[in-house]
């Protein structure tokens, strides 16, 4: 390990975060709430000081040997200290007394989870609420994509720029839109901004700016973190409608809005993933609408449900308009379903992702023909391209390490003595970024009533779900640790 | 795919099932039940004459090109027909009255899953109950490996002889114990029965002398069928820890006790799968014992629930003393978590097998590491050995195959409506042949009110995890039935 390229990094991701947190301190002078201005000015000075402490230690020569294990472990290191310092307003204005909690909010919102511990969200300060959605929307593009997208050339180097995007970037292949790839955090920035400013401007339309500008955050990172008691139910159908949109958009991978900006079409109609996404996508909706419809008066009411409902869990968003723990079981079960798959790779979204999903069952097939026909090979195509065995070999090890996390997981949370159904969707919706799960931590639930440990082990499961589980894994192995 | 030596192999397994079904024949004389000696005769007349056209038609040479996907497909192809002929004594004696159901219970029984659709187990005839338990005894060993053992060596290729107890034998490794495979055949046979005689000897002291042979035989093949509607908490705690003893040891690879008649105890010490079949029951027990502790008046009472639930669930024979539906969730969890592990390979316990969950984890830990440090190469040991590539990789695929067969069987029996635990716990229960799950499937229910739909989906759960889910997903795929 590179200690002082681990330290050096660091020390930028607090100034980045101390610099991101400024209009959250400009805003509760705003709406007038000197807590939460105290709070922030404090955090401010805590992470300052931190960031300046790392930034002198780790002066000096460094960037050259930035290996694959600097990437892993500055992409989990960061994130987790984005984590603990981010809950720190919450926490000093003594909003969300207990530490804990302040720490899975946080983690929960960078992540874009959305899984809350709060059972009433509006007595939170306005200037809290901003930030606990901003966090969505720092999260949902990454925030060392970020760092990629400021930092100029010369200060890094190929290898260092290479395996934080590795790290951070969703989906089983590096999205390399563009051989430059402070080019590519660029391009991915802009095309995120636009889409968040179109969301916002067609929210506004029928709601108060500021509500719009939350949901937009919470929507265009995946998050799902709401800022009324109602969730989006409280809102009109063309709210949700415009929101059941916009999730599904955030779900695509980006490199498809890259390819129509290149004014290519064609190449994205031919991308697999994206027809898997829509596929399954449309498939669950109309199947769940099916299975709900005794529970809404018309057609348009029970597609809005099943359509807005499908699109925030799949797009891993978490938003709902309605108490869909109380349906039946086939719906609900595609709702877990949905879960476990979740988005697009290079989106915003959470899950084990579309593409993966497909390799995973195109792979199996592979692998029994070459069984039943030993000696023939049988390569795994995907849009019209041999998969590497690299990939494939990667792609299996995520599931076994997805399968390993989630029952170990599973286990810890029944300690709590939480029936079964809380403490499995409690898991797959912390570990798959979505928010809300069914049962005890059901969409009109929430996370309070579990203990600590429980909350610990959410925490590393939301952490793990968003970084794809080797960054977080990785700062428990020794090798990671050791010189050189 | 080679219809001769299949249409051979078939007949054969056919002509087997009829000789083991004359004791039941005679039974249902002795008992004096003549529902059953008609429905026997006919199942006979039936059998034999189906397996006598089969014979015919495949006569002439067939034995030498026999390859993987024959071995795959007769394995699938006699556990299929073994279902569905051993179902009609159930049939045609009209003690059970719908086929589906009829079948179901049989395949229950070959694959020694346990999981029942009948809510009175005492109206069935006595020789029906001895045949229903019986095929536990049959399908734990299994009828090909009895075929391999029974099979003078002429007769067959060593490719025929391999495929066989590949495609039979649990475990990612085939048990070879000597080099002539049907020598380790007969061996395995005559371990089976020798432990089976002390099982049947030790329960004689304390109950009946036919429930003795049925619950020895349930034990023995670790099915779990009981003879009575108390199942085994209306015996005495003697017979349940000598059940307990018995399962668990019916859990072990049959090749430990090989190495004990072959006087090598310090091998069978070294046995890495045995050391976590025993540490993980052990630590389960225990946490069990803990979490139920209120629920029981003593330590042996409560150690006794706890040690045979942990034994009954991991060796996968699915007997019960008490229901464990209404433990606490961690106990709960645990006996899932049992579930899935199962026990060791070369046992007749059924599950993901310990060896495969040891080798899971470490194969996750190297590859990690391997990502972690590129270019270094970290092997995966078992039993101080290296374990080869192609190994790991066929564990993998079973991996996969394992999570998309449950996801896929999940959602299809939700739309039964059932709560999701108990679609969650009936797919677990049968595809590791369990038995009973929790919740609508619990100890003290039955799978009886699932649909046509979902008893189809388990009956091909049974299948596929008794066979180890190769077998029986090659006949889905057209490879395999191709001509050459």
């Amino acid at each position: 390990m590179n200690y002082k390229s681990l330290g050096h990094f660091t020390a930028l991701i607090l100034l980045i975060e101390a610099a991101l947190m400024l209009p959250a301190l400009v805003l509760s002078f705003v709406f007038g709430e000197p807590d939460s201005t105290v709070a922030y000015l404090k955090t401010l000075m805590i992470i300052l000081a931190l960031g300046g402490l790392l930034w002198l230690l780790s002066k000096g020569e460094k960037a050259n040997d930035f290996y694959e294990k600097e990437g892993l472990a500055c992409a989990g290191i960061s994130w987790l200290v984005l984590g603990l310092t981010g809950a720190l307003p919450f926490f000093i204005s003594g909003q969300i007394p207990a530490y804990i909690d302040a720490v899975f909010e946080t983690v929960s919102g960078f992540t874009t989870t959305g899984a809350s511990i709060l059972s009433d969200v509006e007595k939170l300060d306005k200037s809290l609420l901003y930030w606990r959605s901003f966090t969505h929307w720092i999260g949902g593009m990454g925030v060392l994509v970020f760092l990629l997208a400021l930092v100029p050339r010369s200060r890094s180097g190929a290898g260092f720029t290479m395996h934080i995007l590795k790290a951070e970037s969703p989906g089983p292949d590096v999205g390399k839109l563009v051989p430059q790839l402070r080019r590519t955090a660029q391009i991915l920035y802009l095309i995120y901004i636009v889409l968040t400013v179109v969301n916002i401007i067609l929210l506004a339309l029928d709601m108060p700016l500021f509500d719009a500008f939350c949901i937009a955050f919470g929507t265009a990172g995946t998050g799902g973190f709401a800022v009324t008691n109602a969730g989006l139910g409280g809102y009109s159908p063309y709210i949700q409608w415009v929101t059941t949109i916009f999730m599904f958009l955030f779900g695509v991978n980006f490199s498809c809005y890259y390819l129509l900006l290149r004014k290519k079409p064609l190449s994205v109609l031919k991308d697999e993933e994206l027809r898997v996404y829509f596929l399954v996508f449309m498939g669950c909706s109309l199947a769940i609408a099916l299975n709900i419809r005794s529970f809404f008066s018309g057609a348009e009411e029970t597609l809005r449900a099943a359509m807005f409902q499908a699109a925030s869990i799949m797009s891993t968003t978490g938003f709902a308009t309605t108490n869909f723990d109380l349906w039946p079981t086939l719906a609900k079960a595609l709702l877990v379903f949905l879960m476990i798959i979740g988005a697009s790779a290079g989106s915003t979204g959470g899950g084990l992702k579309c593409i993966r999903f497909s390799l995973l069952i195109k792979d199996l097939r592979s692998r029994l023909r070459e069984m039943i026909r030993p000696g023939r090979i049988y390569p795994v195509r995907s849009s019209g391209k041999i998969v590497s065995e690299s990939v494939l070999a990667s792609l299996r090890t995520y599931l076994t390490a997805y399968v390993l996390i989630a029952l170990a997981s599973f286990l810890i949370l029944t300690i709590d003595g939480k029936d079964l159904t809380t403490c499995i969707t409690a898991v797959l919706a912390c570990f798959n970024n979505i928010g809300p799960g069914l049962s005890g931590v059901g969409p009109m639930s929430n996370y309070g009533s579990l203990s600590v440990l429980s909350k610990l082990v959410l925490i590393f499961d939301m952490l793990a779900g968003r970084l794809e589980i080797f960054p977080v894994v990785a700062l428990l192995f020794r090798t990671t640790w050791k010189h050189q």
